[in-house]
């Protein structure tokens, strides 16, 4: 089509459109430009398609979508040194600011000034091309498809989960929800050793899935009390005295809860899946067993490595979650696929370098 | 008065009486027996004698109050080492079953079949005579009074909540609550090395009362949202991004949400009131902040060592904190004055030893 | 052959006898009797044998060998609840007071009153019956044998180890020394997500053992210094700056020094091998790269049940390891060929329960 | 004298000279210009004026000396925000590169490329001005003068040497050396809680301050074996099973294989001095009880803001360890003072801002 850079836009609340953009500069020595081959649609871009804002976050200016990417380097700025153009590499979205008290103490997924593709203002991946520092790239080995490249960031999103959870070999780990994130903190659960995984989800095809990819046990819920959900769990899945870990990948008010009963004392909580800002909270509970709960934020320092680690070395498969892969320009039918809830990851597919 | 083991004794639900029973066997050759000398009364004691229960602990036989006490051993087991006839000993009042996961993995205060002092079957301190292990008994050196001895259970508690905390030298730090449990945080907080110490209570008097013994800023709850509060504190303590960590010693809901809306990314909460079982809770601030929120339950190995210690050294003063003592056979009076919320703390003096 | 309880004993020096014993009784409520099936034979047993001390524990008066047992429970104690007659089990070898702070602090492994099957004066597990305390007691599953049972102990050596190296996913271990604790900890750090695992040694055909069990990358030791070992090793295998973690499972001063070496900065180093007690070490790189090195000392809280759960799933295999089985009467030709250095693992039948 | 930077410069190994360099340049827009008010002077510097080389720093062309240093800030770049002209600060001296593995997990002091000042090739502080990144600049409130500031590069030093043994309140530490640093470490020990913090030296003037500054017991080292050294600090200051922390700021070997004798089953030791890269080290000891053995490299992550918190608190007080201020012109003379051991800290006074 001869576009520069053409680039996948929410031009305002509801409204999507194409759009010719300039090739971005890079900005500094260190970054890199890419051509970007794959990209994940992540209910975030929906949700900020579809209401404009997430929380605080508002969508004021055209804004480019898209975060989960992945593609081939072709330029480099002249100081990069670990990557060369024609690398293909998944591509970290998030860039912090590498000066503040959380990035020096290692935690910049809480940096106060992260630039974040495709949270507003800054502009996500869905272009043929983006520009991002070297050291937020990762390489993939030849084993690996760009394809797979375009799953290490929600995969990052598990590891991180995992890594807060502080899950150990041996360990039992209830998972609500089996959407993306709920899988793959399956899958990083398994690969860390837990012994016991049990996927817990209101649709039976879905804990089907769950259970041919990495779930031990899987739970449908019911109509009952957080209280009698998890003595249920507990006692279907023989969790003894409860459960080492649960993971909330859901978001859903009921899981929350019973996700905090289910637990064992000493036990630890993390709250993965995003939903309402204020629920009901058995706090008795989690004082009474004195529990660990945790919030779990994006991904951090050595969470992408470890992702395309996990994948090189086979102990997590990303490949199962891809259902479908459109054009580029049928962009807007991705994210209608993923609004309607259909298959688990649909990627779209990058504009091809002209170069 | 001739009693073997006068034993003040919660009949049923609001109904107390003294009873002679039985000076108890020594169970084990690491057993010893004290007379105890001071007793201190707490809200949980309070509790039974009103309601006959706590959460799933329920009283169903008469049950000797009281486990926040010190004494004088008056016999020892034949393979007791450490302590010796006639030591003033600070009593742990909670004796773990040494077996379990638990237990093992270092959290005794998480024992499943932990024997407490006074939480139902368990008879409680407030008796002539007590006998538990020596390695639950703390030696006061002289410089620590019986009085101070019986302040070691409460600073257990805060000790413990300030480890759950984390607490880093340098760090800020807001406790909501100005009851003996807040103070005692307020003050292992300071001797911790935290350099800001914010009260919050709804009670100017104990707010002054905490600014003299321990915190560094005060702050006056107000009808406001729990936003707005928190919002409040940050600016007028000049807190920057949040504080590094929150307490809550209220179990009151508000200052729950407060807590939360209070930290910083990353920062810390620890839930040491307790109150309703159920209550709103923040979850998306929590999850957004990726904060750790965790229960503090009773104390664990190491915390009655640590309170010796702060008290011995100084870093930690106790005696403020005793607003009243009274004769063992006054001790419903004493029962009155803390449900009538009456001074700090209220301590019971025991029954002379006769031998 | 109608013994009561025969047991193979050191009686001095090198010399062993068999000798017939009263059967042990049960000395709590919460104590079992096993009938001892297998018992795997350790460098330690012979060390006693051969030289009558190890350190400061000295054999003074005739002792049983063994401590790598598995066996069928026999008698249980009136209180214990969690395994029954009939139930098979690896046995873990050492009682701790769990009265001191140590025990108590959830390090049992440290505690200065253990009493450790086979270290004088406390008698092994080479006999026809040993009795320990249940919660010492790991249920084998059906799928596990009880020769594999005997295998746990050497490998809760791995697990712990590998829990003082904190091996994380994705992360490079070096291990020297491929004898049965080098081999264990390459296959306990696979088990955890290490995404390299160079096995050292001087005899190649161990080296091919490892490879084929669990080593990704193998190499043989050579007359060169430590600093050019180290290199060697971190070139040939590719380890960047070096590598994440090291541990020393052969006690060999080379050995030791290389692994400082290989290390990169802020790595963690673990001693896990016995030889001099005093060596030339390279203090100036360890303080220049600060690195974390520590001891491994037996197992802990936890050790044993993760072994188990490591062989129930499949992540580790210890069958491999088993060279051989000879008769309980055949024991002293078992304690020659370890002493030969015979095979990996030499495993010693239990003598049958006559009951 | 009209010069525009006036510089402290070694030439070459031996020779030192005044030279005028022209006034650095912002480097970004995050950088600030800082007119150096007062610079202490370290063993480091004195090594380099020496020897030309410590390990593999080698001096190879003329660089400016000096690294623990505090002033006042004369230019800001466009984009800095949290300080401004006229901020008195102190200056931390190693600017990390803040993107590799090291610096992204939170340990910036184990960067493979910092940039640390004195350390070849980077130009040290002694000059008249100095540039460096606002974020390496700390604010001295009013309370704490420039020549307080100077003193928090030694006590940032400490600082992390502290956090490395993770001193816990109520433990026991054993400090070797009784320099700026080992002193600094009695003092950040006591700061963080330790009840028992000894001072060892072969200098009993050093001890008695020590005794005066920080520490609660001091030792006078003798010629004898480590193991009877150690026996005789634990016995001497009533130290139980052996300290929980060990210190080495001596860089001695026998004070390093004390330190290993002295600690109790799982304690820490922390090697903060440098002396020989090799020595003969009590390996056997160390796994046998299971210790965790540290480096402690310069200093990370939130060091320099906890040691002005310190200081700024009065829960440290560096004034004592000023023995001598100099003015900049006598530059060598106070290098001359250092290498003669004279007093415990110099500081040479900077050259007056011309603005």
């Amino acid at each position: 089509m001869g576009q520069e850079n053409l680039s996948f836009v929410l031009e305002k609340t509801g409204v999507v459109k194409f759009e010719d953009r300039p090739v971005p500069k890079l900005a500094s020595d260190y970054d890199v430009l890419v051509n970007v081959k794959f990209t994940g649609i992540c209910g975030s871009d929906v949700h900020y398609w579809q209401h404009g804002a997430i929380g605080s976050f508002i969508v004021k200016a055209p804004m480019v979508l898209g975060h989960e990417s992945s593609g081939i380097i072709t330029a480099v700025g002249d100081k990069v040194s670990t990557v060369k153009v024609g690398d293909r590499v998944a591509m970290e979205p998030g860039i912090p600011c590498r000066r503040c008290i959380r990035c020096k103490d290692g935690k910049y997924n809480l940096c106060v000034d992260m630039r974040f593709a495709a949270t507003p203002p800054i502009d996500g991946t869905l272009a043929k091309y983006y520009t991002l520092p070297e050291d937020f790239c990762y390489k993939l080995p030849e084993s690996v498809s760009l394809e797979e490249g375009a799953l290490m960031e929600p995969l990052a999103v598990g590891v991180h989960i995992t890594r807060q959870a502080n899950i150990q070999p041996g360990q039992s780990v209830v998972v609500f929800g089996s959407g993306p994130v709920g899988l793959l903190c399956c899958a990083v659960a398994k690969a860390y050793g837990a012994n016991k995984i049990v996927a817990v989800d209101i649709n039976k095809e879905r804990l089907d899935f769950a259970k041919s990819y990495a779930a031990t046990d899987i739970v449908v819920s019911q109509r009952e009390s957080a209280a009698d959900s998890a003595a249920r769990i507990i006692k279907d899945c023989d969790l003894g005295h409860g459960a080492d870990v649960a993971i909330d990948a859901s978001g859903a008010e009921p899981c929350i809860q019973a996700g905090i009963h289910v637990l064992r004392t000493g036990g630890t909580y993390v709250q993965a899946g995003m939903g309402k800002s204020d629920i009901t909270f058995p706090i008795g509970a989690m004082g009474a067993k004195e529990l660990n709960v945790k919030g779990s934020f994006r991904y951090s320092s050595g969470d992408y490595r470890t992702s395309v680690d996990l994948v090189t070395s086979g102990r997590v498969s990303v490949k199962e979650l891809i259902s479908n892969k459109v054009k580029f320009l049928d962009a807007e039918t991705a994210f209608n696929d993923v609004k309607a809830a259909k298959g688990i990851k649909v990627l779209i597919e990058g504009v091809e370098d002209s170069a």
